[in-house]
């Protein structure tokens, strides 16, 4: 069952979930993931292994003190699940939640210098993927270049921070420009859960730094994924591969593939795209930025 | 969270749930139950902690071949947090369910030598309590007191074991009764989910070889336990003691009384009731008819 916490708590102070498979509060009480600090929740499609969990997960974290608005999105009915399953079982929310339908591909957040894309994947019911994308941060003021300048402390040097010109009392005009260190680039992940292969996944994942890919069978079984409407583990780094990401994770691996079928599913998507982990219950993975390195 | 398999694989070949909160089914995994097996669930009452898991179970349940059809009773809306669930995650079951809404005291199972009684409980919303009832069983037929009639093997024995009179081809008469050892007691299983210290908890019990009770609170919290509509690990003592049981069970115990605490509570229990047990998770007890030894 599906559940995916990208954790943003450095960023944004926040945690966004993609997908709630039933017992994912369960998986969570053996993490350090508080539910107060999850403020989006993304579900790709409506099938029970990606949302049975949610009901649950709602009504615990309305016992965490302290809980902010909560934002779901997610396909048409989603809603009707989650309000029926809270009705019934008599849970009243100690915060607000808003559900925004999945319905078209597009821009679904722009905030706090995240955004996030969606597009329609192709599976037997309506499934979305996902793309994250983190704003570029600025360079870093490079405060040995400037010392000869001797600029006081205070907003000139806020000015040449943003890149600004500024005049000092002796007349000398500095361009902030050129004293600005490298910029980062913003990282980007993707997170594509069921779904045959299709060119949605490659426009999602260009040139992401992670790409989360659903592998349900291995490289023998295309005929089978295809019929169910699923990957293979070789269909996922295949994409990964032409799309030029940075790290391929393989999740939603089927059941039958264990101990040594599992390693096998690895090696036949490292021979096409080298950087791929199978990513197990619990794992934890950190996407550094650019010239960072792994924490 | 709240789930309980009454295995009756000796007697029925079925297995019966009580209660299935989320992750229910992920518990079941790490036993040998088989989903195919359970025909009944019972449901005591809407809160999330207690039926959460069932949209999940009976979508598995579908995938364990040559499952048959299942009943659920529960209380009224039960049934349509169970079909929104399904009908959202477009899970289509391979065998029927039946639901039957829970809506005043009385018997709601009768069949093959079993009884379930239900009355409703005292608790925030609707909740019920279960009393199972195994028929009893007639004595073994004494073959060693028997021999010296020579009875023919086939019918006539079958009419002895019975209890009614035969005769034998040299006119003597015999009667079944006088040639059966004792009838074995059926058993008693009842089982109280949340619920204040109330009257009806002693009719389900009474006399009962086994009763499970929640205790969320431990001794001292009884004030608490009113307010929240549960009760106290001494008065499912009390209830035990009162109601003269075999063995009680506690179960559902807030996630405060941990390691020590949790001891005390059973400590507590068995001043009023020795016969106490803090049922743990993935615990297994067996329930030996009179006479037989615990296996």
């Amino acid at each position: 069952m599906s559940g995916l916490a990208l954790k943003l708590l450095d960023e944004l102070n926040e945690i966004w979930l993609f997908d709630c498979g039933e017992a994912t509060q369960h998986q969570i009480l053996r993490t350090n993931i508080r539910l107060r600090k999850v403020t989006k929740i993304f579900i790709s499609h409506n099938h029970g292994d990606h949302i049975f969990g949610l009901p649950g997960l709602l009504a615990t974290r309305s016992f965490q003190g302290d809980v902010g608005p909560l934002t779901i999105y997610g396909p048409p009915g989603l809603d009707q699940f989650v309000k029926t399953s809270l009705r019934i079982s008599k849970t009243k929310l100690s915060y607000p939640i808003k559900f925004v339908n999945l319905e078209k591909a597009g821009k679904i957040v722009d905030e706090k210098g995240f955004k996030v894309y969606t597009e329609k994947l192709d599976h037997r019911i309506d499934s979305w993927g996902f793309r994250v994308v983190e704003g570029d941060k600025a360079g870093e003021l490079l405060m040995d270049k400037l010392a000869q300048y001797h600029v006081p402390n205070g907003p000139l040097l806020g000015k040449l921070k943003r890149g600004e010109q500024v005049a000092l009392e002796d007349g000398t005009v500095l361009d902030g420009h050129d004293f600005l260190g490298p910029a980062k680039k913003g990282r980007v992940v993707t997170v594509i859960y069921d779904t045959r292969s299709t060119p949605a996944i490659g426009r999602l994942a260009d040139h992401a730094d992670v790409l989360v890919h659903e592998a349900t069978f291995d490289a023998s079984e295309s005929k089978l994924a295809k019929e169910y409407y699923h990957s293979t583990c070789t269909q996922a780094a295949e994409t990964a591969r032409a799309a030029q990401v940075g790290h391929l994770y393989l999740t939603h691996v089927s059941a039958r593939y264990v101990g040594p079928l599992a390693s096998q599913m690895v090696k036949q998507a490292r021979k096409i795209f080298p950087e791929t982990t199978l990513a197990k219950d619990l794992d934890c993975f950190v996407i550094p930025m650019k010239g960072e390195k792994n924490e």
